[in-house]
Formats: C-alpha cells, structure tokens, sequence
C-alpha cells in the first residue's frame, strides 16, 4: 500500500511521503524560516482558525496574502479550523449552515461556514486547503459521530460549490470516527462529492493505536489512487510508519516540536529524555550519525542544562533536531518504498524504536 | 575621555568600546551562538552564581570548562555573582569572609567568599574574571554603602592573593553608591590593590541617570589609563553614549534582548514598539537601512503578530535585530572616537534617540 508520489500544486510540487512541521499562526514554534528551509521542508501547514481569530483574514489578504505576510515563499498548507473550533473555541454553536464561536484569544464572535472557510483560504492564498469538517470526540456517543459525518458531507458538498479562486488544491476530508461502517459511508460520500485530495479527519484525537490503524485500513483503500491522501494530526514516528505502510501521503503534527520544546530527543535508538539526569555525565551528542546542528557542536549534558535553565536555545536545539529526524525518516520511507522494501523498513524501524517513557 | 582601545585576553583580543550580550546561563536569551557570532559578537558575558547553582562549576570542569561545556570558542567574561547573590538568593549572611545563601533554584546551601569565587573562574576557564563584590541598593543607608564599599575591598585584596592560575585577566569592582567621595575612596583602594581591569558597580540600581553619571564623572579619571574600564549592567543605548563619553570601555546589560522578547526594537528613529496597534497595517521592516536577519525578510506586521502571538520566532528576531543595533552602534562609535569627532557623534545620535514610552 505504501506510495511514493508528487504532491502537485499550482506553485510547485514536493515528494511523498511528506511531513509539514505545523506554523499553527505562522512561524514554527522556536524556528525561523530560515532554519525550517535549512532543514529541507518545502511545505509548511497553518491555521485558518488562529490567523481568523488573530491577526484577522482581511489583514492579512491587505498585506498581499499569508506567503507575503509571513514572509514565506515555498508552499503553504491551511487546515479549515473546523477541529480547532470544536477544540478550542468557546460557547460554540452549530447548527446545518455553520458554526458561531467566541474566539479562545479576545471572545470575539467569530462564523464559520463551509462556503467562507473556502473563501478564506482563497484570501490567504493557501497551497492546499481544506474544508469546514465537524469534529466529534473519540469517547462522542454513536449518534453524534453520525452525526458529525452526516454534517461532514454536506458541508462538504456546500464548499465545493463555493470554490472560486483558490489556487492550490481543495481536499475533502473523511470522518467517521472509529467505526468502520461510518469510515467507510464517509469515504464514499466524500469521494463521491470529488477534491483534489482527501484528508482524514478525526483520528488521533484519544482513541487507541489498534483503533487508528484498524480505521486506516478501511479508509484508504476507498480513496481514488491518484489523488494524495493526508492523514491530519499524526506525527509519531511510529504512527507515521505505520500509517505509510498503509497508503497515506503526507502528515502533520506538532508532535516534533511538542516533545523538542519538553526536551525530549527523537532518535532510532529511542526516545532520549534530555532534561532527566543520566545525561548529566554524557558529553556526546544526542545521535552521533545526526548532521543537525544540535548534534554537530552541541553536547548532551549542555542541551540538558539549557532545557532545565529554560533557555530558548535549548528548545531551539531540540526542535531542529527532531524536525532533522522526521526529514530523514520521511526521505529513508521514500527511498525504502523505491526500492520494494518498504514493509522490512517499516519492521525494522519499529522494533528499533522503542517507546520510552510517554510522560511528555 | 572617549577611548578606542583593544582588550587583550590569554585567549584573543577585542577591540573597544565593547558590548558583551549576556548569557547569563551559558546562552544568550532566544539566540543560538550561530546568531551571536554572524551578529560578530566575539565576547559572550556569563554568571558564576548562576553556573555554580545550575548545573555546578565543577559539573563544568569535569566537561573540560565552560568554552567546551556550552560551545563557544570565543571569549567568555564571567561575572563573580557578587551582585545575584545580593539581588537573587535567598537566607542571605554575610560576614567579613564571604556569604551564605540559599539558592534561588533548589534551595540548596552555597558560600561565596573572595577566594573560592576566584577559584570557580578558574575552573570555569574565564577570560576575564571578576572578583566578588558587596552590593548595596541605591536606596540603602549611607553606613550599609560604607560597610559595602569597605568588604569589597578588604575582599578584593584578598581575591588577588588567592589567584592561582586564571588564565584571562582579574578584575577589580569599584563600588560606593552615588556618593562621590566614597567613590573616589573605592577607586583609591581598589586600584591601590592592582588589577588587570576595573569594574564599575552598583550603578544602573534605581538611582537617577544624572546620578549616574556624575558617579562616572569622580570614577574614570582616577582608573589607570592602561586598564579596560567595564560599566557593569548598563546597556541602554543613550546610558552607553554617555558612559562612553566618560572613559568607559566596555559594557553588558540584558537591555537589548529582555526589551526584544517584550516586543520592543532599538532604532536611530527611536524605539519601536512593534506590539502595539499602529503597527498592523504598516509592512516596512523596523528598520530599512538595517541589515539584520528581521529587516531584511520581514515586515512589521508580521512581527507584532508573532510578538502578539507570543511566537519565539518574534523574540528572537528583535532579539537578533537589537544586538544587531548594539554592535552597529559600538562599531559607530569607535569610528567617531578614532575620527575624533565621538563628542559630536554622542550629541548627534543621544538627539535623534528620543525615548518612547517607558513601559518595558
């Protein structure tokens, strides 16, 4: 199952799989662009709820749209917000047409609807949008996942009908939660409507490891083969080999930079706790075979000291470090999925990576 | 008074007036050392009470000194702690032969005394050390400035005979609040002792500028022609100006990079506050005739919005884009002392260098 493809967009095009670090208002957190370019990604993902909520969509359409704005030239895709408003915004409101929420930063009243969450997108100028989605819990009652899907499509139906100008590539995307026949009724109906990708919505978000994988294995093969498939919010390694292994393109997540900013280290020797003692009379860097610049001049017992001492340096660090990680994980798949070795490569990554301690 | 001149160290030489970024840590705040050296910072500032607290000067020793430890090969001065055992730690008791203290982190007992301080910045590897002083508030009793200004020198005649092998230079602190002729007393006493340079403390305390100044104005003509003068703390672009008028040489002060992180940036137009309002729909850089990373690829917009967003990407680019004034006005003003045209230069920028408002 696992592809190696092209992402095509009106600007440009990237290899898959793909890995876009999240720059959730613009920037990723502790990074410059300069270093996010340095590392290689070509493909940054933002958010259509928090540039809406602060600094506002007309804003940054005056300022010649969100490329411009943030100074940021290579490709940029924008999530709708739909899981954002139902995560984080307050005394929301849904209802068939949208949705009214106050913002979680000034209480403003904002309304999102399927067709101006499209013309957003369209203000911004992103790469690759996605539409208005409902968003329900893992633990939501049966009746509201169904209902969740039902609104789905529908908004779903009423975004594409809005699309105008939009230059990149508008994706659909699947909800259902972790029933199979509802995964694959939304499949259906969302294929059916017709995007240029399909994103897959409402995963990740607290059910079990065997409940995503077992989601996934339903959903994809329903989706049309020549349209990229984006596995929303998933960013752990292992996840991210997994999910490959089972047809899916491109992924994003604050997972690298989370955990970075935390101090912990991702490496294929496992995950290494910077910030806990043992590193204290360790003065080799944190992976010997890393090129990054945390691993070429920089010691662990020196990373250690600046995440306890809270320096901004150390975050830095470690979220080049774990972003270089991904990058290469990303490009040894690709690599792997060329040379018909993919599932080996996935078997042996895996075991290599073991879950250390899950307290971060 | 104004003089260009060049410290020399065991390890290289710079050249003067000099503004070392603090790093009070071992990392100046929000910046890697790649920024700082392509800033062409070549003089990194340090904290022995800090390094002793967190994580232990012979944790720092045992990884081969602090250069080796934090990994930077340029020069480091270190500050003897003098004043942050003062300011910062807890269940202070001093006596005629150091100081007692909790510290601010983990509560754990330390003592300081003029020579085992001496001894830390050996082992640290300074390149230019300082010897422990006794801070007094500038609000403090006229008996306690006295009792301050008579330990610190009993103290600094006793931190010279503990030198051992202190690779870079030791250097005296003069104290003796705004009073001028206890000034005049520490500047006898200490330089009677003799030292490879001469710090100004107690100053930049809360008293007033003018008091300040007039403080400089007893101070400097009584140092040693030969020795680097250091105004301890002051950093404030028109304090720096007039200090440099005054015969000092080289400075540290949190100032340029403490207001960057609160979203304030250091401009010849005056100070910029890049989070408030006027600046959303303004898109120029803070500076167009600044060549630093944040002029040149970004707009103000932009910049409010990370600040406002409380983005790190924000703090470090007016972070990189106030030290970049710093060097740029140190390096103005040697030319100006060289041309011997600084007096007009001083007047000409302390003009054009109008204080904004004062809240950060």
């Amino acid at each position: 199952m696992a592809r190696a493809g092209t992402l095509e967009t009106g600007r440009g095009r990237v290899p898959t799989p793909l890995f876009m670090p999240v720059a959730t208002h613009g920037a990723v957190k502790a990074l410059l662009h300069e270093d996010v370019e340095q590392l290689g990604f070509s493909m940054l993902i933002c958010n259509t709820y928090h540039l809406a909520v602060r600094p506002g969509i007309d804003v940054i359409r005056g300022m010649g749209g969100l490329h411009k704005f943030i100074g940021w030239p290579g490709l940029i895709a924008t999530d709708s917000g739909g899981f954002q408003v139902f995560s984080l915004a307050k005394l929301r409101e849904v209802d068939d047409t949208g949705v009214s929420f106050r913002s979680h930063v000034d209480g403003e009243i904002h309304r999102f609807t399927p067709e101006n969450v499209v013309e957003m997108q369209e203000k911004l100028g992103s790469d690759v949008a996605m539409v208005l989605d409902v968003c329900s819990r893992a633990d939501a009652p049966p009746g509201e996942i169904l209902q969740a899907l039902e609104r789905t499509t529908e908004w779903a139906k009423r975004a594409r009908g809005a699309r105008k100008s939009l230059p990149g590539g508008l994706f659909g995307i699947i909800q259902g939660g972790t029933d199979h026949e509802l995964r694959r009724r939304s499949s259906a109906e969302i294929t059916a409507v017709g995007f240029d990708g399909y994103a897959i919505g409402g995963l990740s978000v607290g059910e079990g490891k065997p409940e995503m994988l077992s989601s996934l294995d339903v959903t994809t093969p329903l989706l049309p083969a020549g349209a990229p498939r984006y596995l929303m919010g998933v960013g752990e390694p292992g996840d991210v080999l997994e999910a490959i292994g089972r047809g899916v393109d491109m992924f994003d997540c604050v997972f690298p930079t989370r955990v970075a900013r935390n101090g912990l280290a991702l490496t294929w020797g496992g995950r290494l706790v910077v910030r806990n003692a043992p590193a204290a009379g360790e003065d080799g860097p944190i992976d010997p075979a890393c090129k990054c610049t945390a691993c070429t001049r920089y010691g662990r017992a020196y990373l250690r000291h600046l995440i306890r001492a809270k320096e901004m340096m150390g975050m830095r660090l470690l979220s080049l470090h774990n972003l270089a990680f991904m990058r290469d994980m990303m490009e040894a798949a690709r690599e792997a999925i060329l040379a018909g070795r993919y599932d080996e490569f996935r078997r042996e990554r895996l075991k290599a990576w073991r879950p250390g301690p899950e307290t971060l």
